[in-house]
């Protein structure tokens, strides 16, 4: 059956002028010349953690594997250049769910120009794993990294927050072109996406570029998305607060010089808002700050794989 | 958790050339100036699949997750680059575990001079899951392909087969020096490493490169663990089969053009031996002959995947 899916997998793969082979050998050979730098990075996602099968198609789940990765290469303003993945699939229906997941990966490859160079294909009597390490290339203009903000940078986001979880977790976009076209028109200091809470992902950040941040409560765009939840579920949590812990928001989270992030937002160059939300300071720490009251200590809420 | 582990691990790892940007960003940013190719391959491995995590030191299941995409580096004849990593952990004794895993990865990239470039650490329900993606450098005189081989060219294999799960499955050595000094000192027309098992993996050889081959079966290698298997469990499995089934040795399975196949025999410049073991055929299929005797039908027995 492995073989099988294989040869299916073949047939449905375009040519890429990146690969000089493609799946089916031990390895496959990709064409690197004239690139100085690239980009990796890996991503697992596990069903009833980051999906549940049972209640979501497969073309989705496949589909979201891959996007999370893009949504890293876009943290890093890299273009993509080529994915393996790896499954481990229930032995029941795994062929089926096989070419499923596969459904939602290929369209969203060709419309990066992904190259799908390999992959490695299991089945067990666990739970459906599914993981995707992809390569990007860096622009003429260096990676985009955590650290390297300064104190005064604005912080600025893509898009709005929170409540991914009715859906936009699975079918948000990853912003590689935002990305692209801003580390290409501006001078962005740092940059990361969102992923696992804007508050906790902000943490992070401040942290490599051992400094602070303030945050302005009341600027941070709260996705409609957000709102919904909290009257769904009406336990006391705010739409801000899901704004700010929800996380799989997958937006990028920038430190941008004062005067470029006021031209940024006087140009507003993307289909998505981009938002001033506060500033990185030199005292270390992370602080709120509601409609021009006192500064109060933000605690990072969001995501964190918890083993003991 | 998950990042107290990434701040463990990020002590621990060397600078490596390579490495402009190591673990703990969105992704790694790796220096590529100069490789005109690279091979990329992912390997994923799964508790009661792979291993038994009940039964082995974890660090012997870390060290198999890289061997493994080690021995695909070498079937395409490729210098180790860079390693990426992703774990799912159970959420008890996860911190340990992957500490452990890692204990048995580290060394092994060490010696292969691999550069651990990032990795994803998630805790789940489930059992372990880890999985690594390998870059390597394809060195001038190109990659080794399974697609290649010419009617008239020898089966050559390194070492001994059958029996692996006596403990070679774990400690075995990736053929990487190997088979980087085979591609520069001989004419190698295809290749690949035998994971599934002896047969299979060569039906697949002689499949890419549209021929077959005829094994003397008299003259595999086989090892002293498929002796002793067969007498340990004394059901009628001989030897041979073992070594034409079992899987995991991961040795290197060529195709040698006749003239190149004596001159290295004759010169046996590797410290494991090097076997004629038949010869690749026009006419497709894959047939066994025992000591000069009628040529007849070989069944691929070997490890595949079974997902329906």
């Amino acid at each position: 059956m492995e073989q099988q899916f294989i040869a299916w997998l073949r047939e449905r793969l375009p040519a890429h002028p990146l690969l000089r082979l493609g799946p089916g050998d031990d390895a496959a050979v990709l064409r690197m010349a004239g690139m100085d730098e690239c980009v990796i990075t890996i991503d697992l996602l596990t069903d009833q953690v980051d999906f549940l099968l049972a209640e979501v198609d497969p073309r989705r789940i496949g589909r979201k594997a891959l996007a999370v990765n893009l949504s890293d290469l876009a943290a890093m303003a890299a273009r993509p250049l080529a994915a393996v993945l790896a499954v481990a699939l229930p032995r029941q229906g795994g062929l089926e769910l096989a070419v499923q997941l596969y459904e939602g990966i290929l369209p969203l490859a060709e419309k990066y120009n992904l190259a799908i160079a390999g992959g490695d294909t299991n089945s067990w009597d666990g739970p459906l794993v599914i993981t995707a390490t992809l390569l990007g290339q860096v622009t003429a203009r260096g990676p985009l990294c955590r650290k390297g903000a300064t104190a005064g940078d604005r912080i600025i986001v893509t898009g709005a927050f929170g409540g991914s979880i009715l859906g936009r977790q699975f079918d948000f976009e990853p912003r590689v072109n935002e990305a692209l076209l801003l580390k290409d028109r501006y001078e962005l200091h740092a940059g990361m996406d969102v992923s696992d809470g804007l508050a906790i992902d902000l943490s992070r950040l401040v942290r490599e570029s051992g400094l602070g941040a303030i945050v302005e409560t009341d600027c941070i765009p709260i996705h409609e998305d957000a709102r919904k939840l909290a009257r769904q579920r009406n336990d006391g949590r705010t739409p801000l607060e899901h704004a700010l812990g929800d996380g799989e928001d997958f937006e990028l989270l920038l430190a941008v010089p004062p005067k470029e992030a006021r031209r940024m937002l006087a140009e507003q160059p993307l289909d998505v808002p981009l938002t001033d939300i506060g500033l990185y300071t030199a005292e270390s720490g992370l602080w709120q700050r509601e409609a021009g009251g006192p500064i109060q200590p933000l605690t990072p809420s969001g995501w964190e794989h918890s083993f003991t």
